[in-house]
């Protein structure tokens, strides 16, 4: 653990000695461990807006990767939200050119509306960086989301309601994406980046409150922090990877029960309660929720509330009537089945 | 669901025109759930400290108990924290038996500094009401805590950081408690009580700021509805039910693989890595921290990031020397072992 990463000016005279300043220290560290597992040829890609995240990760990249054996790149999204988002494009990819990243590329995108500004924004970014990694051959893209990100994702998650899933935050890794950064606190980028002479860009975004992403972070977490102390930016982040993991072991013990306890047929899915009833409750409101998906409901308009409407039928039978699902959908118990589909009480 | 449990107004036109108020037709409701599972001629006890949702639950339960063949009385706990105290607690006593509970006592407890000021109100509290259940032959003593209550716990739990069962919120039934009106929101136990002519006791802890549950309703439940919308609070309870389901099975299940997993023999607890190598992180962790536990470590000095050091000596053995955990235990890995141990490494 660096000792004060944010007192830069500690850590510039630090520097005038020929000491690592900590912060930037922390950024390699952290770098270094996630390109430590790939094979030696490999070529990475840093996917950068040219804010203090994603510069720092910049940096820290180019300085491991060449150590490593690894080529490392990087790829500017121009999401052309604002008039001189081009400009501020190319000022990123000269940062990135600059710290030692090649090959750098921009890429402009159109943002759509389908799930919001800061949604659609994020679909653009994601499917501009995997075409790009194709194009390269780039087998990793690094995403430079600090454990700020990560606290205020779980926060988010709080609104949904929906479980230990909704507040897992973002994987350190999925596909070809990896999070070095998800336990480096945003106060240690900002301060690897002066340490490091590199001028990040201010995105006004991250300022405008219409983004409830930016609520939480300025309004919502310094209030949480006054109320329950210091330390519960870390206490997110932690509770985000410990859900995570958690749901990740549910889901798949749910999926191995689904396997014996689920069938199809006449457009129906049938669940079999002889099987469920032996589960506990986290396992069978997982299955029931995979059957009426299957069944047509839609992930989005299936509640917690319905699925436990259903597992009353298995759990309190006492001759209960039809459970009425999103999309037309019933559920029914026949017997010693669950039966889900449009039209199961014809 | 009540169409508006808070328009009191309109209750009071309807209940004139003889129909039942919405709020305490929710009440009756939540309570008659709870009750519907004891065996009839069952004695149960209302914790009832004379504000809003006690009140409303000790009418609640006058109702419908005996329409059950159940018998309803009270217990007023005296904290003594307060001049007065006695005085208030004898005015709920009067309001417990006006509703028609019968026996009602009033128990006068020393609330201790264990556990800081709620702590050890909290734990004052629950020895007090098993006394008065076990002197009165009850089987199960009822708590008001409401919908928002659950939620402001979630948030508490949130400042912790130690996975599911932090954020997993009060059981609706544990030991001898119940808890009716976990899924019942405070506006609407206000509602039942002016709907029924009850006075509720205000209590000034309520609003007093050095409480951290008290700036956790006041300051940061009310930003967080601002910043995600309305339904947080619901969101929170469903969140706590969700999670207290998974951690429910997950710790079932890891207490089923410790069984096969773990071992005594010398001041140590050996721990199988060929057992644990084959499970789910949710579940390694578990068992991990039982065996920590089992060799003497304390539950509130032993964190996420200790257990993660010991995980590694699982899944990425590369020869690392000990873990020093706390309380001088050490983990270690021995062939296909991981002896946990004041001296493991002797």
């Amino acid at each position: 653990m660096p000792g004060s990463p944010d007192s830069t000016a500690e850590g510039l005279i630090e520097q005038r000695r020929g000491k690592l300043h900590p912060a930037v220290a922390r950024t390699r560290e952290a770098v270094r461990a996630t390109l430590a597992e790939l094979p030696q040829g490999t070529t990475v890609l840093v996917a950068c807006s040219g804010g203090t995240d994603s510069l720092a990760l910049a940096a820290a990249t180019a300085f491991e990767a060449p150590k490593l054996g690894l080529r490392a790149g990087a790829v500017v999204v121009d999401h052309g939200l604002q008039a001189d988002s081009a400009h501020i494009a190319e000022i990123a990819a000269e940062q990135c050119r600059s710290v030692g990243l090649d090959p750098v590329l921009v890429r402009a995108v159109e943002v759509g509306t389908a799930g919001g500004p800061e949604g659609a924004a994020r679909t653009a970014r994601y499917d501009a960086l995997r075409d790009a990694a194709d194009e390269l051959g780039a087998d990793v893209v690094l995403l430079a989301h600090t454990r700020d990100d990560q606290a205020e994702t779980v926060l988010l998650g709080l609104g949904r309601g929906s479980g230990a899933r909704s507040l897992a935050g973002m994987a350190a890794a999925v596909g070809l994406l990896r999070r070095p950064f998800l336990e480096v606190p945003r106060a240690t980028t900002a301060a690897a980046c002066i340490a490091s002479g590199l001028r990040p860009w201010h995105d006004p975004h991250n300022d405008d409150p219409q983004y409830v992403r930016v609520r939480v972070r300025h309004e919502v977490l310094p209030v949480l922090e006054q109320a329950l102390g210091p330390g519960v930016v870390e206490a997110l982040a932690r509770t985000a990877g410990l859900l995570r993991a958690d749901a990740d072991a549910l889901d798949q013990l749910a999926a191995d029960v689904a396997e014996t306890a689920l069938s199809r047929a006449d457009r129906q899915v049938r669940c079999d309660v002889g099987v469920l009833v032996e589960e506990p409750a986290a396992i069978r409101t997982r299955v029931l929720r995979q059957a009426a998906l299957e069944a047509g409901c839609r992930a989005t308009d299936l509640t917690a509330g319905h699925v436990a409407a259903v597992d009353a039928l298995v759990t309190d039978w006492r001759g209960q009537r039809w459970i009425d699902l999103p999309q037309g959908i019933r559920a029914v118990r026949r017997g010693g089945f669950i039966a889900f589909g449009p039209d199961v009480t014809g």
